[in-house]
């Protein structure tokens, strides 16, 4: 017999567990509306070679990749740009631009389980394709701020740090690091504060062998400002475009949310510029989301250049947040109304009521066994309905059904013709959907 | 360099065919929503074994199935429900029953292409665990029927065609047939209209030898209502909860949507009882949604003895049916306002502008480079924006905004201050989504 748990770092989500999952998707999905954004979808696994094009053959440790029948190698897909690159490249200069894209995807990674870290997960991914203007990053920061904010949480939360790649590497060079240096050195930062200074110093002298260019490089990370890198009086093109994505967010009252961070540098290969991260004030190691402007994956994929910024958001470190912080919702209601017989009519009201109720739009239920009064308003609290409507009896003979609020005991009596037009009236505050219900 | 396409039988979903999917989803969701179903998801591959144990050894032939670095042998999810007992037996007593469970899984199956066939697709499943009883037969139907009725079906377009594994049992022995012949035998009936004639023939000879049974057994299949099989007056006790399901169906108002069919048996193994198709009626080879009672599957993955009955409706046939009548829903617009600057104050006004909307919840976007009025228009129609909003010049003078409807062409000045609360009120008519955005 199969364990009764899934795979190792996989996750079961019973009801009570995706009705979180739900929560935070449907604010992701409002985000995005607000700005505009449109969602797409791609396949769950790719070719292997996608990945491996992208991020080396390294990437594939971290990969579940395997052969399918006929011998192709593929691999669950561990992010979701690749597939977005590859399929604006495929559409080449068919797409108008620019895009405002968005998907959920599921992602697989092979890697070590720690808190805040499964095998398998979800993100946000938001991405801008087709601006190369530092608008375009402004734009799509502010919409990850107003991620967090939809999902209940506040400035004291959360932080942007932003850097850019480019600076960083006008920085370096004006420090005398060869040009041959700086993607390694961009790795080895990206890990700092997760390896011990020895560590660190060690590798960092396997880059940078000679004392003097290290020490400039050093002096270089500890930079905290953009005006101390201004006073340093020398030409750094990278730093007018940061100054100015600072300013139009200031523009869009975000000031308060970002932060010049010069050790934000990102793990992924692709960034060609500005870069950050959401990261949570309280544990500061916690990245809630990262992102950064990357203008040469869709040509690498055979497409047309096209200047690209993006952003992804992980569900398993916000959905601890917002437990942490006890923003997490409460399980919603199963239905809103709990239908009770009162005697042995049983079935054929209640069905007849159920009808009525699912054809205005509104969620209802009832014991599909025959049981006693009492095991039916049990049912109804099991289905945490905030509604109980009693059919049958001296009520019905009196053409009327008795509705029972659940939380605080109170009982109605309202007419059975209009009933449930009623009931819809009477939950308006929270509108339903319209019903396509066949009659 | 990698192809353009994604693996064989996956499909890229761009937006406009994203939109279409995420259509059927919401509906869906709805559908389930007004019957008090609640979601839950689980890992998108499991143990091989978990497929294996319920469908014997063959089942492999048609599975994505592999190792990970492990070396456990893993499949990903071809169907739902095994992921879903299992789930339900891992808690055994501890969830109160009756569940109403539905999921939207994506799913994999490694097998020949064909039309309305893919590798990688979605279902809808819902499920009743814990009733025993034939009322939970008749709500899932009836949802099923909704489900259909939600996406813009009528009753021309489809029908629900039911049958029972139990009472087939029943036939079967009483026309003799040996009882571990009957499973074989389903598998071939499921087939049935698959296969040449010739080939039924000759499997149905190998699994009833007999002459006399065999003539027996073909009169069975020939059996075309519940009437007829009364009239042979002998004991079947499937045929009364048959008869009752009927009846149900009736109370439900559907009976125009049901019909009773022997040759419904579904290929699964693990069906115990009522079994149902909903089935196209132009073209009566495509099952659009299968289903049926399956009340020991949840012990053989060692929990609790759990009555089940489940259905599972295929995204790729339905998308087909709805383009083929024309109900699928146009590409909708990306987003409900799009602003443009009339002057070169450009940025800082339409940002300013862009906050009070999204605050509102409304949808907008404007142009992130700096092009002219005209070209922002076209930018307009690109977005498939109901409504165009120009800000600056003569009008910003006057401490107003130009609202133009794009389909129409008409013009209305609005007041600046208060023209986001006035444009929320004038799309009301759409409720929008509260934001939370921060402030």
């Amino acid at each position: 017999m199969p364990t009764p748990s899934g795979p190792k770092g996989t996750r079961d989500f019973y009801p009570e567990d995706n009705a979180l999952q739900e929560f935070i998707f449907a604010s992701w999905r409002r985000t995005c509306h607000r700005y505009g954004f449109e969602s797409y979808e791609g396949p769950m696994f790719e070719s292997l070679e996608l990945f491996t094009q992208k991020s080396g053959a390294e990437i594939e440790k971290q990969l579940y990749a395997f052969q399918d029948k006929a011998g192709r190698n593929i691999a669950l897909r561990p992010e979701m740009t690749p597939t977005l690159a590859r399929m604006v490249a495929a559409r080449g200069n068919n797409l108008k631009m620019p895009l405002r894209w968005f998907s959920i995807p599921r992602l697989f990674r092979y890697e070590k389980m720690q808190k805040g870290r499964l095998r398998e997960f979800f993100q946000l991914n938001m991405d801008i394709l087709g601006i190369a203007e530092v608008t375009a990053d402004a734009e799509l920061i502010a919409a990850s701020i107003d991620m967090m904010g939809d999902l209940g949480f506040t400035a004291e939360d959360f932080r942007v740090r932003i850097s850019s790649r480019t600076l960083l590497e006008e920085l370096f060079l004006a420090a005398g690091l060869p040009a041959d240096r700086c993607e390694p050195l961009y790795a080895l930062l990206d890990k700092k504060s997760k390896i011990p200074e020895s560590v660190f110093a060690g590798e960092l002298a396997g880059i940078v062998p000679g004392e003097t260019v290290r020490d400039a490089v050093t002096k270089v990370f500890r930079l905290e400002t953009l005006d101390e890198i201004k006073a340093m009086g020398i030409r750094l093109p990278a730093l007018d475009s940061l100054e100015r994505l600072f300013g139009l967010l200031t523009q869009y009252g975000l000031a308060g949310y970002v932060t010049f961070d010069i050790g934000i540098v990102r793990g992924l290969a692709y960034y060609t510029g500005i870069v950050f991260e959401i990261i949570d004030s309280k544990r500061s190691l916690r990245a809630i989301a990262g992102g950064g402007r990357y203008d040469k994956l869709v040509s690498l994929y055979g497409g047309p250049v096209t200047p690209a910024v993006g952003f992804a958001a992980g569900d398993v470190v916000l959905a601890e947040l917002m437990k942490e912080k006890g923003i997490a919702p409460p399980h919603p209601a199963r239905s809103d109304f709990f239908l009770i017989a009162v005697d042995n009519s049983f079935q054929e009201a209640l069905i007849a009521f159920a009808r009525e109720l699912r054809h205005c739009g509104l969620a209802c239920e009832f014991s599909l066994k025959n049981v006693t009064v009492g095991r039916q308003l049990a049912l109804a609290n099991a289905a945490r309905s905030p509604y109980a409507v009693f059919i049958g009896g001296r009520e019905e003979a009196a053409g009327m059904v008795k509705l029972k609020i659940m939380a605080t005991g109170e009982e109605r009596l309202i007419p059975r013709t209009g009933a449930a037009a009623a009931l819809a009236e009477m939950i308006e505050g929270s509108p339903q959907p319209a019903a396509g219900q066949v009659t």
